[in-house]
């Protein structure tokens, strides 16, 4: 049995998914994140799996999305990359929440998240320690070239637009994996994508695995495809998650 | 908070989500059907929205999948129809282990589902009254036409094989919307489609939204479409959802 909790941390609502009974015992512990238009009750799924296999799960809302929506549509859909860069700046205060609780067990501290969710994954791997290891399901650590397709925050005819849009996307650099590689292979890191993926192409995955293995950083590094699968988390997808964060987080058998 | 437990009913395993403390007390109950080549787990943020909003939720696997899966995806998807079809031969068995356990309060059952779930779900409408309200997402009720187009049984070249494609999908004509319009127009019913749905066309939904207006029969009938989605779930289906069934089967505010 597990037990859902609605619950703030750091003021921000998350879903608090535990083994029966755990709630206030120090537990290996996933920090996962949602995608875009998406909640965090819909992607509660992983919650409900990790649970299961002994994990406690927290799962915020980002910005903008689930209890902190307004219903502007319009506006949201333009603030993709404003959104996933304040998720990073908001993983410190949920980190340091969890662990002042005393709710995380000898710093076993995993961070894993779908689409925006997983690119937000990478991208607190690059920069935060603390996360121990990191699972990145159909996501991207390249934010510079792949905000011109994906979700663009404005569209560019004339210099002016192309500055703000640089401006937009000027906090992300630092994350990105591009310079980053090190800081991502010292530690287990999952990436999982469906082949056919018609929104976050597979290359992404693809041109990460294969810039790590080009520098022989990828001791750490578990990448599985899926063939024929489009956007969207396969039963083998959420498995293959469940058993990453079990096994480096070390969860004891119940 | 909310319960989830891994439960046997009918000899079929379900994920069965309640609202804190009320895993033995009757309750306005939604049986829950996942989609194809998904699993009940990968679909369990259905129940963790339902069971916060009062319900008991139980989600079976369908046959051939999650728990019961063997691993041979090749088989599989030639058996799309044939599973839909045991779906709905499986619920009268699930429907009375509820009933017996008097876990159902008052005969408020709901049956819902997403994809190949809300197919299954209109075609238990057709045929059982006990499901007092029915929610059918991203589905249809037109399954002799759809099985040419959605992951048909076999290759039909010639006489003999459509002798077998015929065969597969004769014991689904009963359960066809186009026959039952009368016995899925007595009771609440909730369709929801995604406008760009890649996989299931929304045309499904708008031609059974035609046809019961037709006759005069939508008065039970309440349709959403969501522009620019594809085949997925939204949180604003989730939310049409748990609405939808907390006013159709009443649920007492806590």
């Amino acid at each position: 049995m597990i037990e859902i909790y609605t619950e703030s941390f750091a003021g921000i609502e998350t879903l608090h998914a535990v083994p029966a009974g755990k709630k206030y015992q120090p537990l290996p512990c996933v920090l996962f994140y949602h995608g875009f238009t998406s909640s965090r009750t819909v992607y509660s799924y992983f919650a409900v799996a990790l649970a299961q296999a002994g994990l406690r799960v927290v799962m915020p809302d980002a910005a903008r999305h689930g209890a902190r929506y307004d219903g502007d549509e319009k506006t949201r859909i333009r603030q993709f990359w404003q959104i996933l860069h304040q998720n990073m700046l908001e993983f410190p205060a949920l980190r340091d929440a969890l662990v002042e609780a005393r709710l995380v067990s000898e710093g076993r501290l995993g961070v894993g998240g779908a689409s925006m969710g997983g690119m937000t994954a990478l991208g607190v791997m690059t920069h935060y320690p603390q996360a121990r290891s990191v699972a990145c399901l159909m996501g991207s650590g390249y934010y510079l070239s792949l905000a011109h397709t994906l979700f663009p925050p404005l569209e560019v005819h004339n210099p002016e637009q192309q500055r703000q849009f640089d401006e937009i996307l000027r906090p992300l650099a630092a994350y990105e994996v591009r310079h980053q590689l090190a800081n991502i292979a010292d530690r287990p890191l999952l990436l999982w994508h469906g082949e056919e993926d018609d929104v976050v192409p597979a290359m992404e995955t693809r041109r990460l695995q294969q810039a790590l293995q080009a520098q022989g950083l990828d001791g750490n590094l578990t990448c599985l495809w899926q063939p024929g699968v489009k956007h969207r988390i396969t039963p083998e997808a959420l498995d293959a998650t469940v058993r990453f964060f079990a096994t480096t987080l070390q969860v004891t058998p119940a």
